[in-house]
């Protein structure tokens, strides 16, 4: 490069090495106190120090949990180790087991610690990390069983999304408008990239599915492109009320780097574009406080009151994925402005999130970024968007700094 | 009287014109901004000013509503208006004919605004408020049919609780421990006082099981009396876990109060002790915030982050409750200890969630007490805890004001 750095592009070494270590705490943080050696699964509630402060096992965690210990263990050297392998398996195992309903496929929001049912949620998103955990496990073990596994819930999923999903329980009642809600595309969209990546035989069988789901996606862009809305109608139209309203950056932003990884892999300049300027950027400066820092959880669109009571809490997984968003933003396009933007996320994050001395981050912040539950895991915060972003990061600031020296 | 007057006695008058002129001001704001004269029933979801944000019909604050404007026409002079009369039996008949599920009289949490059902939650909070508010129109209009309505729904409540919940549509799951919540005894101790209040036939009716909710709702007294906990084993054991170790202080102290109005009805001194100390007095001190003021909204009992966001906020109502239950804590007791607390809660509620501009208070606050949500009604917050709160305080006041002159 014959430019000199710019102050970001000098800290790439500093973002690394700090990644890195947060990293290596968090995955040592999970290892030590979430694994139940008795019953298999994992502890997901755990406090500062990992003290399990409750033994009920969540199915949406579960399977992140043997996600990213997967992931870790297929996608990073270090991490390259049997203890993560079996613990993954065993995690699997508990889900298939007692997580998944036998003759449904439908799956259990939470059990007990030996795993009992206790709560079955109306809605899809225990059976998708289910399916997400079972691709990575397959790919790790090459054991057609978890292949299997992922395949025919993800086929149950995309009947309930698009045929018919009176399984899910939800009663059919005559005053519910029908919703193209962003959390159901994106997470198939996600999906989607997991089970095709290193398994190129399924893009034939996803490929419909996959531009179906980029196009409801696409349709939550609204106000002339200067907002995404959570849920809009079938048509692509707002919808009336608070739920019409609705903002959620950090969704949008993850939603963001979903729709970036997809156009990279179409070698799509334009949804490139889409991806960054509509999903990223925007939501990321509607969202991002001026005042104290951090991004919002919730906002409405016409700038009232959220009904939703934690609105102005700052939550870390929005910061997570934020800062994925905009260093692939930034390796794409060389653009400084993301490197910047991810700067201060990181920086904010580092500052309030991160625990050096425990290892994992804290979730919960109040608007003035002050700790509000000191709890490293809990009901909605396991071992998946820390792990995954740390590692994520890494990847990428490993690739920037070879290409800058 | 011979004794001097404290400083909190002297303050009766202020207390009563303060308290009258919200109550005026309040009501006022519901007249005015919540009647949907077009399909019925009452909108709920009002801004700071009472501009309508959302026109969804929620159940719990349809039947709320109705129980409120029915109780100021048959209690408070000053509100025995047609206009009151009129709203009540409007709101009634919405709730009759779109609330209602008409074959098993299970009830909607949420409707469009022309009353085609939305939501049906898996709890009993709607029917109670249904059976609540055709209660008191009954007692307002003499029609046997608004007392049918409430009995006969009363009846399947009953069966739900006591006999089978299959309808409330709740899978009989294997890890599914019995609990005992607070909520459910403690509502239908409310709900008796209310339908036998005036119409003393349907003591015998309920006698039984009002004992009944009376012995389960002092199994939740813990820790050899120094705490309520919300939920508790059926045998009256504390509970492993988040759930088990949660403390919700204005619920507990909302209860105190159903306690100590059985306990004067009964004229029994020990639970009168009982209620007060136990439910009122303790879960206060444990819920005050020494630091910022204002009462907690959950705490954990031993002291952890409770895993609810919410945690720290203030909410109106647990303030609405402390007012009524230190003032008939005092009322019945002459102990100044109760009127110093009144006065305590008074002066925060004043200070933070009155809104002498617009009317009605502000529902949210953070910890420190600033408003975290400007609306002044929202899915769970409608025409019923401020009032009812005004009202008995202006009641209680005015007789206490009356022995001390």
């Amino acid at each position: 490069m014959s430019v000199p750095f710019s102050i970001e592009e000098m800290r790439i070494p500093e973002f690394l090495a700090r990644i890195s270590a947060d990293l290596d705490r968090c995955v040592a943080f999970w290892l030590k106190h979430s694994h139940d050696e008795e019953f298999g699964g994992f502890f997901a509630c755990l406090g500062k120090d990992g003290k399990i402060y409750d033994d009920l096992k969540y199915g949406w965690l579960q399977g992140r949990q043997v996600w990213t210990y997967a992931k870790l263990y297929n996608e990073v050297e270090r991490f390259r180790r049997p203890e993560l392998l079996k613990a993954a398996v065993k995690g699997a195992d508990f889900m298939i087991k007692h997580v998944k309903e036998q003759t449904t496929g439908r799956c259990y929001f939470v059990t007990t610690r030996d795993g009992k049912p206790i709560k079955q949620q109306r809605t899809i998103f225990t059976e998708c990390f289910y399916v997400m955990g079972m691709s990575e496990v397959a790919k790790a073990t090459k054991q057609e069983k978890y292949k299997q596994e992922a395949l025919s819930v993800m086929t149950k999923i995309i009947h309930w999304v698009r045929v018919d999903d009176s399984e899910i329980g939800n009663a059919k009642l005559a005053g519910v408008k029908p919703t193209n809600s962003l959390a159901v595309p994106m997470i198939l969209l996600g999906l989607i990239h997991e089970l095709t990546s290193g398994d190129e035989s399924l893009n034939k069988t996803y490929e419909e599915l996959e531009e179906w789901c980029v196009q409801q996606v696409l349709s939550h862009v609204q106000r002339e492109g200067s907002v995404i809305l959570e849920n809009v109608s079938p048509e692509g139209k707002e919808m009336p009320g608070s739920m019409g309203r609705l903002m959620n950056p950090g969704h949008a932003i993850e939603c963001g780097w979903f729709l970036l990884q997809y156009a990279i892999k179409k070698e799509d300049r334009k949804l490139q574009e889409t991806a960054i300027e509509k999903f990223i950027i925007n939501p990321f400066n509607t969202g991002w406080d001026v005042e104290h820092e951090g991004l919002f959880y919730f906002l409405d669109v016409d700038g009232l009151s959220p009904t939703q009571l934690e609105w102005n809490m700052k939550l870390w997984w929005p910061h997570n994925e934020a800062m994925i968003a905009f260093l692939m933003a930034y390796d794409q396009t060389q653009d400084q402005a993301y490197l910047e933007r991810f700067a201060q996320v990181y920086d904010y994050s580092m500052k309030h999130f991160s625990d050096v001395e425990n290892g994992e981050w804290y979730g919960y912040l109040n608007q003035e970024g002050q700790v509000n539950m000191d709890f490293k895991g809990g009901p909605f915060k396991g071992c998946f968007h820390v792990p995954r972003c740390l590692m994520m990061c890494e990847q990428m600031l490993t690739k920037i700094r070879a290409t800058l020296t």
